[in-house]
C-alpha cells in the first residue's frame, strides 16, 4: 500500500452552467428533486466543434466544479438522513475533491448553448466534462443503494440548506 | 455570451485504480465490455473514514484522470464508429478536459482497498472522486443515445487500439 498522492490535475472549465439557483441553500439536491427544471450550459465559444452529434441524446452527464462549497470532510450529515455517513457513500459536496456529476436531460442545442432539464445545480458552476449518457454503459436500475434505499425517493421534495456552504 | 474559462481547479488524486491492463491498447472501452474483469481501488490511508458505508452499495461511479492520453481534439474517430463524432458526444479519452468516468460493480471493502469488476480502466489510473450509484439518480435505462444506438452493443467485444495515447 503506497499513500503517494501523485501529482495534482488542473483542468479549465469548458464552459459554464446556468440555472435559477443563485444560492446554495434552498436547492433541489439531485436532478429528481428538479424535474422540469431548466438551465443551460454556455460552452466556450473555442470549443463550439466538440458538440457536433451531441443532439442525438436525450440525457448527459454534466462534471463540474463544486466551486461554492468549501472544505471536506469525511464523514457527513447528509441532507436526506440524520445519521452521518462516509463521504463516498454520499453525494454530498464537501468531498475530498469537490467535483459534482448530474444527469440532466439534453432539451436542445443551439449554437454553443444547451438547453438543459432537471437541472440541480448552482448558477454560474464551472463545466468541466460534458459526456453523452449512454443507457448500456450508465443505466443499472436493478442495483443495491445502501442507507438511500429508505430514502432516495425523499430527494423529490428536499431542499438543500447551508451546511456546506 | 462570455468565454473567460474561469481560473482552473487542480485536483489531488484520492488513491489509485489497478487493473490488469498495463497498456492503453488492447484494452475494453467500456465496463459493458469487461464484465467480471476485477481490479482494485487503493484509497490513500489518511481518507479511510470516508468510506464508512460504502459496502452497501453494489455498483460505484469512479471519476479519474486519463492520465496517459495526451492531447485532445474536438472531433474524433471513436473505437465503435468510422465517422468523425464531436468529441462530447464520445466517451473517448481525447476531451478538452481528460476525465474519466466508469461505472463499476463494487465487489468488497477491506480497510483501504476495495476489490471492483466490470473494470475498464488502465493500471495505475489516478482517481478523482468515489460516488455511490444510486438508480433513482442515475439509472434512465429508456433514453435516446444518438448515434451510439447502432452500435452500443460492439462496446462488448471492441477493443482499443493506441490512437488516442
Amino acid at each position: 500500500m503506497h499513500d503517494a498522492p501523485g501529482p495534482a490535475f488542473s483542468y479549465t472549465p469548458i464552459g459554464t452552467i446556468h440555472s435559477q439557483f443563485t444560492d446554495i441553500a434552498g436547492m433541489p439536491i439531485q436532478p429528481s428533486g428538479a424535474r422540469g427544471v431548466r438551465g443551460t450550459v454556455e460552452l466556450r465559444s473555442d470549443l463550439f466543434g466538440g458538440l457536433a452529434d451531441l443532439d442525438g441524446f436525450s440525457r448527459i452527464i454534466l462534471i463540474y466544479a463544486l466551486h461554492q462549497c468549501t472544505g471536506s470532510s469525511l464523514t457527513v450529515i447528509p441532507f436526506l438522513d440524520p445519521l452521518p455517513r462516509g463521504i463516498f457513500a454520499t453525494r454530498s459536496p464537501a468531498r475530498p475533491n469537490a467535483i459534482g456529476l448530474s444527469v440532466v436531460r439534453l432539451v436542445g442545442v443551439d449554437g454553443c448553448v444547451l438547453t438543459i432539464e432537471d437541472v440541480d445545480i448552482l448558477d454560474g458552476t464551472p463545466l468541466l466534462d460534458i459526456k453523452p449518457y449512454v443507457p448500456a454503459f450508465d443505466a443499472y436500475p436493478g442495483e443495491r443503494y445502501g442507507w438511500l434505499e429508505h430514502v432516495a425517493h425523499n430527494a423529490q421534495h428536499t431542499r438543500s440548506d447551508d451546511r456546506f456552504r
